[in-house]
């Protein structure tokens, strides 16, 4: 009898749950849920509390109505039985985190909280903590903080300590009354078990937690802000539990939310990059994954803890067991592209694809497929929303170079597509300059299936193939493999990461390969 | 008995006639003619001969055509008889040049030469002599030429040695077989009169002539190319006419081809920029007169020869007799936005604009005049079609910088009109902190009538009030003006250009003064 496993995504937007057979990862349903609330960055829903500039909160409901409605229809569509559905894993965009009360109640749930701005879910682009971020780095620098190199040298202003720090200063009321301090990806996890179960993967990359040092100590806290002295053991957790673990098991309120049986094993949450290393096969040193979508996340392991400068992070086990994971990335890619279209594309082109009867990205793409390499003498840096690698500085914004009168959209459209091909350059070369290779490459999310013209710049500019995972759901099948470990080898799932990957993972036959110049 | 004037204004893409009264200014009739041929710079018409990058040509025929046209247009349209015109006065773009035969028929008209490139009009914007005019630059420097710092240091490749001198690389049999190389200006003068008037004007600002020491010496030249050390006598003229002089009368062949009564008096050539000055009442020191349109011309006139780095030169009597004559420019004005509303404005706004029945500009300005200053943290460098002063490149290139994903059209729009006030304001310092007083602002040309929000910003941040010049076609007014000086007191017309400023020119009602930011 097969046996399925459900991996439930959780991005900027909306939430996507897949349904996979365990035997092969072959992906049998799919469903997604928008957010209603989408990404709330001007008022506080319900009411006229208007947000200042960089804010980006979310609705923890939204995150509960992708449980109740995704399941149910992926379980329906492959007519499975929730009795096969021998486990699930979850994966979040990250850090995405919120104040909650002792049951794990968010405080914007909470009346009495529900109109303060910082009751909110802080998403990973909140970008209003750069203060913060600023007094938090000059800190460590000052005090020679060991762990900060392991960040590239810097502590973003999107992370779990900024975002606290902000609360703090702007809102003590609710710093002081918030029970815990929590990433979205554990709060989903605890709601459908029913208790904690924080991961290594948010705690390690975004939390400053270290497998063997634990967190920053008492003393640099105190230093940063006396309130701030035991905010580790006050506002977070040490219970830190490994990638690949079991969190618990499918609640009776969960089972009726979710329309899954009471008992399925539930995997500990997971970052959506990190999690889809494995959907791509991926299962040891050197192989990069891009996860490319309105941003891209970049993934490599290593044997050994390297210090990268500019990196975002590496953390023991924090992608796979037994590895030094690291991460790395660029905040601005697909979204780099929307913004052009909506913003800059003028309407004889908007004419000129709906007489070809096709999209104005893939009109952009024909354009600017036939330009020569160098053809338009346009450069581009690609900080239209900040630099996240190798500079880690979110105030950084956009440059075009070489414009003359001559220039076309196309053009402008190529210059911004080589900008981010570049970025990605510099983040691989870094990486290598420091000591941790980089010997091939693999893609993952919307952009690599949509935009060939696009993988293969990427290719061009880096000088490698270019792989690509087979589903174009990478992280919630990804999800789904962790959601196998969980259930273990004896229900029917997977002893370890590794053998799943073996079985449920791997890419597809097209591979992007470099030309000369 | 009225008396009037006609004055004819070439410019890039169309000629304008206008006829006005001696005794006031008033502007009776106007009619334009757009050159058949435009801008020639993809193939050279009637062939398939190709043009390289960066060539812009023009035909002949096409000026003639607008004497051809115009005049007879206007002396209909005001209902005035030939007999009454005393005087024609013609402007041009300069340095707008080309190679006659000995009778002054371009080489582009004779079927021999006809298919090759250099046989035609060189534009006052092809691009193509940078090579030459480097060159020249560099020898300059070399030797010390005490010329090159009354041109700001550097040589145009708008210019005509560099345009030479390109003929001379490229095509030699051309260079050889020409009888003279001579000013568009000064050349549709010679098909009214019969013979040939060069003009101080473009002599002194184009072709590095002075009026104490003449031009560049033999060895200089020699120095340059050997094939050029006489290019002066072999190619060029040595006998210069000042503005204001009478260059001769209508002749019965031009007569015929215009309607205008033989021996009409015919005004010495003049360029575009430097007769609006009079226009705009200008008859002293320390006012400046932007000529705004696809470009920026900076006029100012001084008392005394100041060495000013980047302008574009300095010229004794080269503006109003009694002067030197200071001129600068921004090389990319009305061109940028043209640029811009062509590539970069979204469908939506156009619909928008279609909505509300007003014109993409006006949207634009509407939505720019509602930022803040300094709002969108946008910057830009108007360099889109090279600088003109104070670097004197034609090879920059533009730069916006300070792009976010939260960056509007609007907010681009604006930060390029600010890109050329800053342009403007550059050039104004620049003068001041070398000696030549800039106490007032005036401008001239389509865009200050069109755009109030352009001319308010330009007179924010240059810090002084801004007068508009009376009469939307200044040049042709200036260029009437000159041909009632032309035709003399005693004719009914005046003695000198000042008398005739006062009476003929003059500024409007409105003025824009700068607002404290």
């Amino acid at each position: 009898m097969a046996k399925y496993a459900i991996g439930v995504d959780y991005g900027t937007e909306s939430g996507r749950a897949v349904l996979v057979d365990v035997a092969n990862g072959r992906e049998l349903a799919t469903a997604v849920h928008k957010y209603a609330n989408g990404v709330i960055d001007r008022v506080i829903p319900g009411t006229k509390v208007k947000l200042d500039p960089d804010f980006a909160l979310q609705d923890p409901n939204d995150y509960l109505a992708v449980l109740r409605v995704t399941i149910p229809a992926v379980l329906r569509a492959a007519r499975v039985k929730p009795g096969d559905v021998i486990g699930i894993g979850t994966d979040f965009t990250a850090c995405t985190m919120m104040p909650v009360d002792a049951d794990g109640t968010p405080f914007c749930m909470i009346p009495k909280w529900r109109s303060r701005p910082h009751a909110w879910v802080k998403l990973w682009k909140h970008h209003a903590a750069q203060h913060e971020a600023d007094k938090l780095n000059d800190m460590a620098r000052r005090r020679n903080e060991g762990w900060l190199k392991r960040y590239g040298g810097k502590i973003s202003s999107e992370w779990m300590l900024p975002k606290i720090m902000q609360i703090l200063d702007e809102d003590p009321e609710i710093y002081k009354a918030a029970s815990k301090f929590i990433e979205a990806a554990d709060w989903i996890v605890m709601q459908m078990t029913g208790e904690e179960a924080r991961n290594s993967c948010t705690a390690g990359y975004k939390a400053i937690w270290h497998k063997k040092d634990g967190y920053p100590g008492k003393a640099f806290f105190k230093a940063l802000d006396p309130r701030l002295e035991n905010v580790v053991d006050e506002k977070l957790s040490r219970d830190i539990r490994p990638l690949g673990q079991k969190a618990g098991e499918i609640t009776a309120r969960a089972a009726k939310l979710t329309g899954l049986k009471e008992g399925t094993a539930v995997s500990v949450g997971n970052v959506d990059a990190h999690v889809s290393v494995p959907a791509a096969g991926i299962t040891d040193a050197g192989k990069m994954l891009m996860i490319m979508g309105t941003s891209i996340c970049h993934m490599v392991m290593g044997t050994r803890e390297k210090i990268v400068p500019g990196m975002c992070g590496v953390v023991e086990d924090g992608i796979l067991p037994g590895f030094q994971g690291y991460e790395a990335g660029q905040s601005c890619v697909g979204d780099h592209f929307a913004w052009f279209t909506k913003n800059c594309v003028p309407e004889a082109y908007e004419k000129e694809a709906r007489r070809r009867g096709v999209s104005i990205h893939d009109l952009l793409v024909d354009k600017a497929s036939k330009l020569e390499v160098g053809e338009s003498g346009l450069v581009a840096l690609d900080w239209w929303n900040g630099n996240r690698s190798i500079l880690v500085d979110v105030d950084l914004t956009g440059m075009l170079l070489g414009a003359t009168l001559l220039t076309r959209p196309e053009e402008i459209y190529r210059a911004l597509i080589e900008a981010t091909a570049y970025g990605t350059y510099i983040i691989i070369e870094n990486f290598e300059k420091y000591g941790v290779p980089v010997n091939e490459l693999y893609a993952c999310g919307g952009l690599p299936e949509r935009n060939e013209f696009l993988m293969q710049i990427y290719s061009d500019v880096t000088g490698r193939s270019i792989k690509i995972a087979r589903s174009s759901q990478a992280p919630a099948v990804g999800s789904a493999m962790f959601g196998a470990v969980a259930a273990g080898a004896r229900r029917g799932g997977y002893a370890t990461i590794f053998d799943a990957a073996k079985r449920m993972g791997g890419v597809k036959d097209r591979v992007f390969r470099p030309r000369a110049k």
